[in-house]
């Protein structure tokens, strides 16, 4: 019997088995990170029953095991449970919701096992646990219920399937029990939002954090990597981040978290002429703590029994190792400006590529073993360093690569060793069902197609990033496309404003800033929109015997294509694509650089050349840009911002403004700005910014101009 | 505390935890099979002390797990642990022994995941359970241990490896605990002889197992299979034993496992009609009954909770599902003639391809759950149709796709929808660590060549299959190679004698018919002949950014090659070769078909032809091969033997021979004959086959005739 009591508006939590004693053992994600729900943006929330009762939702025991079974329906979809490269929908699968840093095979483990899906008939669930959770997402039948489905015959019957369609979820708890918690919509995106706030809302990195990064060679040294940065300035490309990757400790696999004395001699004079430059500087680390750091001793009473590369792995669920932690990290990098980290190989699972992590039974001082260890240890990074900046009242924006649920306020964006195209794209829709921001890095190519593509996905990604930490490639590596290069972040640059608005939503509303398209169309409009397709939809088990025994399903999931913000969307190329089909919501679009019209509601087929990714603009809509930059304006300094509004249509929309930098937006010092285009007379258009926005000035911008009725910018 | 015991000779026993519940609770592998261990057989092997003391082998309790723990010796490696595809020493890596029926990524995880190692120290260990064992096979370094090693610096120590050396195994046992079991040596190769032997040793299959396996296509009908099988003999290609893939049955997935009125009608005849010409005719079928079945009310009841593709999962582990499985097989299939089975998709892991299987937290009547029931289910589909043929009085050989422990006695060779090559040919080296067979199965090809190496390979291996259920492919499908195929496929035939004696070995002695490098040369000797290389092996770690960032070891395993029995060493060739290296053990060696000369002791290159796999044997070896034929002879049938000895000193062998087809040779009816040749004077040989043969007579052949000093057959 699940005891079901509202927790937050249109939040339901009960607590199974001996919870109690799951708290003592260890963090849940949701403790780990200790963010307050943000109850006010909540109540905002459009209410709605649940598609679903919450009493057919049951526990009850299955071979010594809690099972909660929630029921499904047959055309029911299943979205989220963490950052999954394979498949948008998840229903039929088993997810077994392990972290792993080597994910390559579709049975659920990822770098961010988040144990938190979304139905698309309108509600979300949550188990919040350090162990791992099995989710069955209708992937399996009791006995009682075959009757109702049909049992086809695989040779004869064309709709046979290797997958049955199940009536129910099944959730495997842990021994000790979990919390779990239901979501309402109505829509799928208020579910998301509504996790996202009660996780304390999204994150809005630093403007600086939306410009171009760059990670330069593994080994450099302080001169090689200001060369670097240089070069950039040099060569007209925007950069605002640069981030060392091994070879800045004085060891590291395992690390010390201290400089190397050879490699950076005067760290603090390095940060200082990057910042000079205009540069933030980001670090690489790892957990595991090598004999060599000064703290080693200390934190050895204080780590779990198992070591990894010969460094000791720190249990971070107790106060004392988090201060010793977060001690070092504030005199050796905060106090000289470093900006943030890239928080590497904290997603260490024994069943990769190499075998290095901590075994599952490892232990830990404050009781938690290996398994908890491993599913929360992504987190305890971010909430550390997230913690140290906050303290600091400077944000910090960074790369992790593990993480959990309850992350949408941390600073963070997810990235991985894979480097699968396809994948990647598909990541950045995945990651928005769970509170969770991807970056499809770019680290090499195998030519200049595949480098201009991997280029412009990333432009339009939550991190726009080159990974050169062991291909020492460049923007500039290949250079018979170097301008497409070039132009792309340029437009990165330029549009700052709008992600920052749209970040600025994610933080206040909890609304994704990049969206998978489960969360702007329902499934009847993608329906209807794929029957105005040119080419028909192929559905079926296609069987090849040596990769796919049981058939291989083709339906379209319109994985490959997301919103950024309200206005635009991306539909990224990949090498080897001369076109693409696109999925348009309703309404009328533009090429967003072509100008091209069309009318959505329907798949288009669009053949852009390698210059072009396609993105397009809906009607009516203000696009807020701003002046070209080498990299993002300091705090206080101002530039021009344009206002681009497209069609022949009256239009609103929103610009979100603050000092970019600091947490003072908490306090109010923050602008939201509504604007408005209306047709005064044929051809004669006016711009308005809400009076809020005329008073107190935004923060970086002046000289403000419209452009009206565009097709293009 | 362990309490060790010595249950047969060499092999010292241990339980640990309520392992008396765990009897209750389900089957292990050992108790499902049931096999007397052969203590005669095992007394004869060779006396050795244990190279550890059992006392140094501790449990302790860690994160509430039971753990053994097993020191490890600095350049120990460690073999078996199941049927692994991605490397054959396991040290350094976690091996979790699941069930899985698509094992694409090196996670131990496996068709047939045998929780038994060896050690090339000379012992093995055995855990006897029904659930997932994870060994961490030297992956793990606690802190204590970590001081012992040298804590490296990754970026500037080129000797930094991913995985580090660890001094301990650490196994991590079932909650209910198991019995553990430790088999002595000295040799690696006696402790495998002492597995297989205490398992019930090796199996003997019947003399026509070891001929051509042609497998049609699905949906075949009667007519169509029996035209499919006349062809082999139209165009001389031999062929013994024909298998029917699904649409035999009325129903498949799930299956009913009876027969199709509408492609089979009589059934009867079908079979006769087979044998006539023949063929022996197996059987596809997999677990899952369908509501179709007329016995599936009455298994019903007896089947777990959860279906597979609607179809039920009976509980073989009750004496009355086992009852009515073994009659309808009976009634339905054994009592028409049918000669065996192919058990498929007892294998079944949820985290595959697609999600088809039941969960782990299924019940089953018995009491077990579903990852026991997963774990063991191969094993009893393999127990109850090898039963079947028992009480017939005829042997039988099959494929299944599902195995575990204890499985040597079994009828049964493995086979997968993997179609790796080089993983094939590594699997039929892995598999002979732990009491398995396997067939690198062929199906489909890229090209001619293609299609000839995997020819090649299967011709070579314990079934030499062609599986065309899904491609439709023939021996002859790619006609500009056709003589060389035709060529392999008669050579395998006429080699029957020398494969049957081989099985004979493996019966009697436990000694693998195909036997990988670590189980025929020592370590020392390995790296001896390796100093000798025409080239240096590259060791070391390879960076690739998107592929291997931790790099990829690249230490030659020699995990391409195997003996086939005492005399012939195989090294197949995989599409894109032109040449090889091949490690030949001391001695001196013959191309088997060229007749090159080869000094062993050193690793060799060779550059064979397309029509040529590189087979090699030793010199004064006796190699005994049956007159030409399209299939097996009958038993009673007499056919012409020829005994080729090679090179020019003197040798001994050893010929095994009996009915080929019934049990009768557990009662004696079966000959071991003693070969040997001798010189009398320069260039008179003359060659003697023991007193025994000559008395009793050769059951299978008349015409002996010797060809001495030959350098190729």
């Amino acid at each position: 019997m699940m005891l079901w009591k509202e927790t937050a508006p249109g939040v339901w939590k009960a607590s199974i088995g001996d919870v109690a004693e799951e708290q003592q053992q260890g963090l849940t994600p949701l403790k780990c990170i200790g963010a307050s729900p943000q109850v006010e943006a909540m109540e905002k929330l459009p209410h709605a029953a649940l598609p679903l009762e919450l009493a057919s939702i049951v526990i009850h025991e299955s071979a010594g095991r809690r099972i909660v079974s929630v029921p499904l329906q047959q055309a029911e979809k299943l979205y989220g449970m963490g950052l999954q490269f394979m498949r948008m929908n998840q229903r039929g699968r088993t997810r077994y919701l392990r972290v792993n840093s080597d994910p390559k095979q579709d049975t659920g483990e990822t770098h961010a096992p988040v144990p938190f899906y979304i139905s698309d008939s309108g509600y979300g669930l949550l188990v919040d646990s350090s162990r791992i959770i099995t989710i069955h997402a209708g992937s399996t039948l009791r006995q009682e219920d075959t009757a109702a489905i049909a049992v086809r015959d695989r040779n004869t019957d064309k709709a046979w399937q290797a997958t049955l369609t199940a009536s129910r979820i099944e959730i495997v708890l842990p021994a000790e029990g979990a919390d779990v918690y239901v979501f309402a919509g109505p829509a799928p995106a208020d579910v998301v939002r509504r996790y996202n706030l009660f996780c304390g809302g999204g994150i809005l990195p630093p403007k600086w954090g939306l410009g171009f990064w760059h990670r330069v060679p593994k080994m450099f040294h302080a001169t090689e990597a200001l060369d670097e940065a240089l070069a950039f300035r040099h060569r007209d490309f925007p950069c605002d981040c640069i981030g060392l990757e091994p070879g800045w400790h004085s060891k590291s696999y395992p690390v010390t978290n201290e400089w190397s004395e050879e490699r950076f001699p005067d760290p603090a004079q390095f940060v200082s002429a990057m910042q000079e430059e205009g540069f933030r500087v980001n670090l690489w680390e790892h957990p595991y703590i090598s004999p060599d750091s000064r703290i080693y001793l200390q934190l050895k009473a204080l780590s779990g029994s198992h070591t990894v590369w010969g460094g000791i792995a720190p249990d971070y669920s107790l106060p004392d190792a988090r201060a010793l932690y977060m001690q070092q990290h504030q005199q050796e990098h905060v106090d000289i400006g470093i900006a943030g980290y890239k928080l590497d190989e904290c997603d260490g699972s024994e069943l990769t590529n190499h075998s290095w992590m901590f075994p599952a039974h490892a232990t830990f001082p404050s009781g938690m073993d290996g398994e908890q260890m491993r599913q929360l240890y992504g987190l305890m990074f971010q909430k550390m360093t997230a913690d140290l900046y906050r303290n600091t009242g400077l944000r910090t924006y960074g790369l992790v690569r593990a993480s959990n649920a309850a992350a949408s306020s941390m600073p963070y964006v997810l990235y991985s060793d894979l480097y699968d195209h396809k994948q990647f794209i598909r990541a950045i829709s995945n990651a928005s069902f769970c509170g969770l921001l991807w970056t499809p890095e770019v680290r090499k190519a195998q030519n200049a197609e595949d480098w201009v593509r991997r280029m412009q996905s990333v432009c339009f990604s939550p991190m726009a990033m080159l990974n050169a930490w062991g291909d020492g490639t460049k923007p500039w590596s290949y250079p018979e496309v170097e301008p497409i290069v070039r132009h792309y972040i340029k437009l990165r640059m330029r549009l700052l404003p709008y992600f920052y608005t749209a970040f600025a939503l994610y933080r206040e509303e909890g609304t994704p800033p990049f969206r998978a398209m489960p969360l702007v169309m329902t499934a009847a409009e993608i329906t209807q929109a794929e029957a105005h397709s040119q080419q028909a939809q192929t559905v079926g088990e296609i069987l090849n015997t040596s990769d796919a025994a049981y058939g291989k399903r083709t339906i379209r999931e319109w994985d490959d294509q997301y919103m950024i913000g309200d206005s635009l969307l991306a539909a990224p190329m990949v090498a080897g694509e001369s076109e693409r089909e696109v999925l348009l919501p309703s309404g009328i679009w533009y090429g967003f650089e072509t100008g091209e019209r069309y009318t959505g509601g329907q798949v288009i087929r669009v053949k852009p050349g390698l210059e072009r990714i396609p993105l397009f603009v809906r009607e009516g809509e203000i696009i807020p840009l701003m002046a070209e930059r080498s990299h993002m304006p300091k705090c206080g300094e101002r530039v021009q911002l344009e206002l681009v509004h497209f069609g022949p249509v009256p239009g609103t929309g929103r610009l979100y403004d603050d000092d970019g930098e600091t947490f003072d937006y908490e306090k109010g010092e923050a602008i939201w700005c509504n604007l408005a285009v209306t047709q005064q007379a044929e051809g004669a258009w006016c711009g308005e910014i809400s009076a809020a926005a005329r008073q107190t000035e935004l923060y970086m911008y002046d000289d403000i101009r419209w452009r009206f009725a565009q097709v293009h910018i």
